[in-house]
């Protein structure tokens, strides 16, 4: 198994300007290409971090990955460091001028000698070409180590990873794949899920390299399966029986994988059939309404909704009667379903959902706390509310509120 | 001036399914707590990695940051590595245990043995309390060197930095303040505010170790301007006086400063003179009412909202008359005055604003291309639409829409 170290450069990086996302897109390549990422790195614009970063990543890592630094200005040092660290110097490349030439004709705009000196490379490096931009990639293989050297231009250094790094690495590596699946599951606290699970080692055993991560979120807790196999069909399959074995212990709680949302699988269930939604939120504010409109074609299911924030809109535009909420209270189970019931009829549609509850920060009594939120749903048979805590803050109170409701409405289609 | 160096621990930072976050958020406080950072480290859930990473950082930085790793299940080793480091055992802390008892009874679901497991805290550490989840954090001070170990939940590392670590640091370092101010603009592009800022050197003097730096964002571009004083007073006075001669040059462009959103500033305006508002959205889909209702105390000033997908909804809650749809289409200049009239009336509020568009990917016609967006407005003098072309990209439509009909709000609003 090839191991790697990721190393990025930027005092941006530093002082929080801008989040690394080059980091996860890296990972994430070396991952398919069964490298298996053991650290990562960031340092500044400084010749001796830079360095002492690059000494140890490559004596510990077959792969090191290095970007960020490689621009024209004088900040931009990764260059020096590079030469400093292999004790080398540059050497001219005429096809990264021409590269750099074409670039600017194509922009237009005049090309300056600091940009001309980017065609300058470390001696004795094989060049990544840059087709995005000005600044060139370089590759060394030392004594079974790897080093590549690309710029921190989100575009171009992905663009470099899939031409050139990827490809050199796997046949570096032949017979080695790595794997994930993610579960995601939703209404279950993670210390319950473990324990619904039991032996995790029966889940996924270590005898066939497979490995098991909880990862919760506001959203719910994912589980991510990991398999490390000698080609990608043992490890498609050992993923899917371990997939299997755990949808058996908690499919209760599972609405999807990898990079499902909940607002696609409702939609997708919605779309299928033909089915026809309308929305009332009151403490979500939107949120559940903006979360099914942002998948694609939503437009076919989502009939409309209401944000019924006060009682007058409640009353006008979801015909609540004003004595039900006199009697117990905008936040109530009743309200909730006649919510629900208000929505799907003036929207003449199959289904009705909606939320009442306390956000917070204000607006909680003794008997109604911060968090107190009601789920409503209606069909054309049957109406329902479900009663939820879901603890403080206003923004997290609203996403599981959102997560809540879509959840019941999953399994509701799924006629659970 | 002291030095600091974070250490994000998990699997899934190392294969790329997480973007670190946290680094970036850290890195900021540290940076205004003035501590600089000389380093950022990933490392697995994997113990000799992780005692590794500490041992190197605490010896050479001041201050180490640590997150990630210390959730309740059998991955998160966290607080072993901590113990091994340290050379020290476990201890029981009763308010950490009486802290995850009160979440526990507070969400309604039985207690379990690893949860109750994570009152167990490192001897010898000060506890940092986490009134947002389970998993105390710990504080070391050995030698002049002091190490924060806290959870990787954002929200909860957020909240435990802001009310514990910062505070502890600031009384580590006096007489060196490094203070950040953000102006935040909108609807400009970053060249041509360049342009209309002029000579940059004179609005941030290097004299007075004053900085300016660009940052674009789908929200519009923002201005940070740091400044590196021997006292708060004077990095106060500093940043104030460039303000001021930044806002002199763009005044018109800048709708607020720091953490102020958008939705923050147009609540804050209705708020303060009783106003209300009721929105329509169409393109949207429910952002505009999801950002407005994540302000506490919006209920006040957030009358009611409609999502009006179809035509037949524009028609029945919005009284847009059907003959207008289909002489001018659903997205028009006409059906946007209407739908922001038609909610201002069926609400009874002071304002009305809408949104009507084509988000994409499909939608589109040849002479109403995806991306465009008219935003209307209403009042009791008068109404009025303006026509944007957003660009493309769902997600990316939705959020320029939704920040262009704030905006239109908050000039109309201060009677621009």
């Amino acid at each position: 198994m090839m191991t790697a170290e990721i190393i990025t450069i930027g005092d941006e990086l530093l002082i929080g300007q801008v989040v690394n996302t080059n980091q996860a897109h890296i990972a994430q390549r070396l991952n398919e290409a069964g490298v298996v990422v053991k650290g990562m790195t960031t340092v500044g614009d400084n010749l001796e971090a830079i360095v002492g970063a690059l000494k140890e990543a490559f004596a510990s890592q077959d792969v090191v990955i290095v970007t960020g630094g490689l621009g024209p200005t004088h900040d931009d040092i990764t260059r020096d460091a590079v030469c400093t660290f292999f004790k080398t110097d540059l050497d001219f490349h005429p096809p990264a001028l021409e590269n750099i030439q074409r670039l600017f004709e194509y922009r237009g705009i005049p090309l300056t000698r600091i940009n001309r000196d980017q065609a300058l490379v470390p001696r004795g490096c094989e060049v990544i070409p840059n087709s995005l931009g000005t600044a060139p990639g370089y590759l060394f293989h030392r004594d079974g180590h790897t080093m590549a050297v690309l710029p921190g231009v989100p575009y171009e250094m992905q663009t470099m990873m899939q031409e050139t790094v990827v490809p050199f690495l796997e046949k570096q590596n032949p017979g080695q794949v790595v794997r994930h699946r993610t579960i995601k599951t939703t209404g279950i606290a993670e210390s319950i899920l473990a324990e619904q699970l039991g032996d995790i080692e029966a889940l996924v055993p270590s005898s066939e390299s497979l490995t098991l991560a909880f990862l919760p979120s506001p959203a719910g807790v994912r589980l991510r399966i990991t398999a490390v196999a000698p080609d990608a069909e043992t490890a498609r399959r050992r993923i899917a029986a371990s997939e299997e074995r755990i949808r058996a212990k908690a499919s209760k709680y599972i609405y999807g994988v990898d990079d499902e949302d909940l607002e696609q699988v409702v939609g997708a269930l919605l779309q299928e059939r033909g089915w026809t939604l309308a929305v009332a939120e009151s403490c979500t504010g939107g949120l559940i309404l903006d979360r099914l409109t942002n998948v694609p074609g939503s437009s076919a299911y989502v009939e409309r909704g209401y944000v019924t924030y006060s009682n007058a809109a409640k009353v006008r535009d979801l015909q609540v009667p004003a004595t039900l909420i006199e009697k117990h209270g905008a936040v109530s189970k009743e309200v909730a379903i006649a919510m629900a019931e208000g929505a799907r009829k003036a929207a003449g549609t199959t289904f009705g959902l909606s939320t009442t509850g306390i956000a917070g920060p204000s607006g909680a009594t003794p008997d109604k706390p911060v968090g107190l939120v009601y789920v409503g749903y209606a069909d054309a048979e049957a109406s329902l509310a479900v009663r939820f805590t879901l603890g403080e803050g206003r923004r997290r109170v609203k996403e599981r509120a959102a997560q809540a409701a879509l959840e019941l409405l999953r399994k509701k289609l799924l006629k659970d």
